[in-house]
C-alpha cells in the first residue's frame, strides 16, 4: 500500500473539503440569510444535547475502538482503523444524510446532524467487526463511502417515507450494520482460514483492554438510544427504558454465559458483548411505554439470545455459510436489532406508540435487513479487486502488515534488560 | 457453580422483573393517574441532571472496575463481577431505597432515583474490595441482595429520622461499605492464607489498568458528591469544595506515600487509592460553606490519613484483628468516610449549616458504621453456608477458578510464535 | 529525595492552603458582601457548563496522562506525575489567574475558574512532555510553579492588553507550553544520551495505553475549545468547527504517516500524535466564521505539518539543537500552535472576526511564544541545580528511580507460576 492508502486518504479528504465548501453551513447562517425560514434553531438546545453528543462520541471512538482490541496482535488497527472509519465517516454522513433531509436546500450543521454523524459511523464500525484483521485500511475507506450512502437512503426510507419508529436504531444501525458485514464478510470469506488462525485468539490483557469498550458502551448508550428523541416525555423514557434493559441484560448474559460451558465458566466473549445486547433491542422502542419491566423484560431477552448466538450460531455460520463473522457482530448487533425491530413491532401492537403502525415497523426491519444484505454484496464484490492490499491469510489478524509494531512485543525475556535474548524478533 | 450461579442470577433478575412490574412506574405517569400530587415532576431538570448521573454512572462501572484491576491474575473477575453486582444492584436499589421514600404509593422513576439506585450499588462495591478474590460470584449476588437492603434503611434513618447532612454520603456510603465489607472479611478470615498469597500481588501493567480506574473517579468525584444536592447555592458548593479536596489531597497523598517507604520511593497502593481520599472525607459537609480553604484543609488530612492506614493499619488488621482486607477499603473508605463524619460535626458546630445539629450528626455517624458492622456479621455467616461456591485457599485471587482464561496470560515466549513452548498452560 | 520531596510538596500544599485562605471565595460570598458589584453571576450558567468543565478534566488527567505512558517503563510516572502536576496546577493556577484578573477584589470561584485553572495546568503537562523521562519529580513541581506565573502573565497579556482572539489557547497554551518546554530540555540537555537510551521505547501495550489518552484528547477537544467562548453563535462555532477540524486531521495524520515510511506502514507516534494537531491549529479561530470546511482545511494542514515534524524535524532538534523532545510536544503542540496563531492572523484578515486585528494577533503568537523561551530558560537554569534529585542518564525513562514497582514487570514465564525463575529480577 506505499502509495495506494495515503493517495486515497488524501483524495477523499480533499473531496469531503469540496462537499462541505459546496453545501454545508452554520446552522445561524440560515437566520441571516433566509429570514422566511420558520423551523427554529436548535441553537438553544445546542448545550442541552452536547453532553449527549459527546456521550455518543466516546461509544463510537472509545467504545466501538477499544471493543475490538480483545485480539492479542490486531490492537493497534482495532483501535486505529476505526478512527480512521469514524473520522472519515462523520464527514461524509454529515453530507449523505444531509442531502436527503434538506430537500435542496444547504445543509444546516446543528447539534443533532453531529449526532447523526456519529450514528453513521456506528453503521461502518459495526460492520468492520465483521471483517476484522482480513482486510486493508484501503477497503475500509471505500466500504465507508459505500455503506454511508445505503445507510443513509434506508434511514430516510424508514424515518420519511415509512415513518416507522426506531429511535435507537435497532434496525437502521445496529441490525443494517451487521448484515452489511456479514455479506461482505461471505463475499470475502477464505477457504484458507476455515481451521482458525493462530492469532484469532486474546491474551489476558487484551480481553481487559475490550472490557474498556464494552463499558463505555455499556454505559452511555441511554444517550445513544435518546440523544435524538423528542424532548421530553419521550426522551426521557429512553433514556429510563435503556438503563434497565441494559441492567437486565447483564444478569441474563452472566447466567447463560455459565450455563453453556461445560464447567459453568464465564466467557469473557459473551461479557464483553452480550451485556450489550440490552442496548440494542430496546432500541427501536425505547421511547415507547413500554415500561420498565417490559425494557427489562426485553433485555433479558436480548442476552439470552445473544450468548446463544456466540455460542451456537457462529461456529455453524463459518462452517455451514461460509461467513466468518471475527467480532460476532451477528450475535451483538444482529440478532439483538432483529429482536429490537420485532419489540417494537409487538410494542406499537400493544398500543405503546401511537405514531407508528404494525405494518411500517415490519417494513422498516424488512427494508433495512434487504438493503443491508444487498449493499454488503455489492460493497463486497468491490472489495475484492485485487489491487486494495487485502492481506494474505498468513498475514490476517497481525498488525505489523500495515503498521510499525515495537520490537518487542511486550514484556518478554528481554524487557528486564538481562534476560535471553535470543527471542528477540527481527523487525518485520 | 455449574447450575446454581446461573439458577440464582436468572431468579433474581425475574424477580426484579417481577418488583418492577408491581412497584415501579414512569414518573410521568403520575400525573396522568394522580392530578392531586403536589410534588413537582423532576423531568425538567433531567437532562440538567443527567451528565451529573453519567459522570457517577462512569465511576461505578469504569472507576470501581479498574480500581480493582491491580492484581495480576484477577482482571476479570475485577471489572467483570463489578458490573455483575452493579446490574443487579441498581435494579434491587431502586426498589428498596424507592420502597422507604414512596410512602406507600407507586415508586416514580426520575433522575434522582437514578442516581441513588447508581449510589446504593456504590456501598456494595466498596464491601467488594474488602474481599475481592477470596469469594464466587454467587457469594457476591448474595452479598447485593442482603447490603442494599441494610444500606436503604441506614440511608433513610440518617435522612429521614435524623434529618443530618450527609450529601456526599461520606458515612451512608462510604464508611458503611466499608465496616461491611471488612465484618464479612473477618467472618470469611482464612487461616490458610495469613502469610499471604503468591496470586496477591500486581504487574506492570495491572497497575497501570488500575490507573484508569483512579483517575476516572477522582475526576467525577464532583459529581458524585453534588448530585442529589439542592440546586442553587448547595450544589455548586458541592463541586468546587470537592474539586479542590481532591487536588489537595494529591499532594498529601504523594508526600507521605514518599515519607514512609524507607527509600523515599512512591508506592502505587497510595496513589492508586489514597488520592481519592479527599473526595470522601469532604463528603458529608461538601455543601456547606466551609471554603475553598477548609476543604483543602480536609482533603489534606485524608490524604495522610489514608496512607497511614495502608502503611501502618491494614498490616495491623490481617495479623491482629484477623481481618484481611483486599483492597485497603478501611483506608480510602473507612478512615476517610470516618473523617468526614467527624468534619461535618465540627461544620455544623462551626455554623457552615443551619439544617442539621451536631448530635444528629454523631447519630448519623454512629448508626452508618453500626448497621454495617452488624450487617456485614449476619452476610459474612450467611456467606459461609457451604454451598455458595466460595474458592479454595490455594485458588484465591486467580480468575480461572470463575473465568475461561485465554490459553496465554499476555506474551510470554509463545507470543512470538517461535519462542519456547514448554511454558505452554494446558487450559485449567 | 528521601525527604525533600515530601517536604516540597507538604510546604506547597500549605502555602496554597494559606493563599486560598486570603484570596479566595465562593461566588456566592460576593452577594452577601458587596452589593454594589454589578458582574452578574454565573451561578446559573455552573450546571451548563459543567459537562464542558468535566470534559476538559478529562483531558488534562486521562488525556495527557495517558497520552505519555508510551514508554515502556515509564507509565507509571507518566500517570502519576502528571497527575501530582495537575493538582498543584490547578490550585496555583486559580491564584495566579484569579489574582490578574480580580483587580484587587478577592477571586470569585466560578465555572470558568476551574475551566482555567484545568488550562493553565495544561501548559505545564505539555512541557513535562518535552523532558518526560528526564526530571525528578521535585523538579517537576518546581516547573509547576514558575511556568504558571508565566503563562498567567502571558495570557494576561494577549487577552487584556492586547485584547487578541485565542478562544481555544492555540498560542496561550499550545505554543507556549511546547516552546517553554523546548527552551527546559535545551537546557538540562544530556550529551550522553545523543545516541538514545533502550529504555527510550514503547511495546505493544504500553502504546495501546497511550491511545487512551489520544482518543480522549480528540473527542473532547470541542469542548476545550469552547468551554469559555461567549455563549451562543461563538460556542456553537467552536464546537462545531473543532469537530471537523479533527476529523480531517486524521485523514491527512494517516496518510502522511504512511506516505514518509519507506513501507508505507502507519506510525503509531504519529496517530497517536499528529491526529490531535487539528484541535490545535483550529484553536485561535475556532469561534470565528471560518466555515466548516475552513475548519478542515486547518485540520488537514496540521496533521501533515505535526507528522513532518515528528518525521524530519524532531531527528534534527535532537542532533544539531541539542534540544531532545521526548514526546514530540513541538510536533504536536508547537507546529500546530503556530499554525494556529497564523490561522488566526489570515482569519482576522479575511473578516471571519470582528473583535481582532492582525497586528494584535501577531503580537499575541510573538508574545506567547516569547515569554515561552525566556521563562523556558531561567525555569531549565532553576531546574539543573544539582539538589533536586535529577536522574542519571542511566537512570532516565524508568519508573523503579522514584516508584516501587512490581516485582516482576508484566507476564514473564514466572507469571504462570511454573516457568523458569532465573529471570527474576530482584527488587531494585
Amino acid at each position: 500500500m506505499r502509495f495506494k492508502f495515503p493517495l486515497i486518504a488524501i483524495g477523499l479528504e480533499i473531496f469531503m473539503i469540496v462537499l462541505f465548501g459546496l453545501f454545508v453551513q452554520y446552522e445561524t447562517d440560515q437566520h441571516t440569510q433566509q429570514r422566511n425560514i420558520t423551523k427554529p434553531t436548535d441553537l438553544a438546545t445546542f448545550l442541552e444535547l452536547y453532553p449527549l453528543f459527546q456521550d455518543v462520541h466516546v461509544m463510537i471512538f472509545v467504545g466501538f475502538g477499544f471493543l475490538m482490541t480483545f485480539l492479542k496482535k490486531y490492537g493497534f488497527s482495532s483501535v486505529g482503523i476505526n478512527l480512521l472509519i469514524a473520522a472519515l465517516g462523520l464527514q461524509w454522513g454529515t453530507i449523505a444524510q444531509g442531502i436527503l433531509h434538506s430537500h435542496g436546500q444547504k445543509i444546516n450543521i446543528g447539534i443533532k446532524n453531529m449526532i447523526n454523524a456519529d450514528f453513521s459511523t456506528a453503521t461502518v464500525l459495526i460492520s468492520f467487526g465483521a471483517v476484522l484483521g482480513k482486510t486493508s485500511p484501503i477497503q475500509m475507506l471505500i466500504m465507508t463511502i459505500i455503506e454511508i450512502a445505503f445507510f443513509a437512503g434506508n434511514e430516510y426510507l424508514v424515518g420519511e417515507i415509512f415513518k416507522a419508529s426506531d429511535i435507537g436504531a435497532s434496525m437502521t444501525i445496529h441490525a443494517f450494520g451487521a448484515y452489511f458485514g456479514l455479506a461482505v464478510a461471505g463475499i470475502l470469506y477464505r477457504p484458507g482460514l476455515r481451521r482458525g488462525h493462530e492469532n484469532e485468539e486474546s491474551v489476558y490483557h487484551s480481553d481487559l483492554f475490550a472490557m474498556i469498550g464494552t463499558l463505555f458502551l455499556w454505559m452511555f448508550w441511554p444517550s445513544f438510544n435518546s440523544a435524538i428523541a423528542e424532548p421530553g416525555d419521550k426522551q426521557y423514557r429512553a433514556i429510563v427504558n435503556t438503563y434497565f434493559s441494559l441492567a437486565a441484560c447483564v444478569l441474563t448474559a452472566y447466567a447463560f454465559s455459565s450455563l453453556v460451558e461445560p464447567r459453568g465458566k464465564l466467557d469473557m466473549v459473551h461479557i464483553q458483548n452480550a451485556t450489550l445486547a440490552g442496548g440494542v433491542a430496546v432500541g427501536t422502542c425505547a421511547d415507547m411505554t413500554i415500561h420498565p419491566f417490559g425494557s427489562m423484560i426485553i433485555g433479558s431477552i436480548a442476552g439470552i439470545v445473544s450468548v446463544f448466538g456466540y455460542k451456537f450460531l457462529s461456529p455453524l455460520f463459518t462452517t455451514k455459510l461460509r461467513i466468518h463473522d471475527t467480532c460476532g457482530v451477528h450475535n451483538l448487533h444482529g440478532l439483538p436489532g432483529v429482536t429490537g425491530g420485532l419489540a417494537g413491532i409487538v410494542a406499537v401492537a400493544m398500543g405503546a406508540s401511537n405514531t407508528s403502525t404494525m405494518v411500517m415497523q415490519a417494513a422498516a426491519l424488512g427494508s433495512s435487513i434487504g438493503t443491508a444484505v444487498v449493499g454488503g454484496l455489492i460493497t463486497g464484490l468491490i472489495l475484492k479487486l485485487p489491487f486494495l492490499g487485502q492481506p494474505s491469510d498468513q498475514n490476517c489478524y497481525d498488525d505489523s502488515v500495515y503498521w510499525e509494531v515495537p520490537r518487542l512485543r511486550e514484556h518478554d525475556n528481554h524487557f528486564h534488560g538481562h534476560g535471553d535474548h535470543s527471542q528477540l524478533e527481527p523487525e518485520v
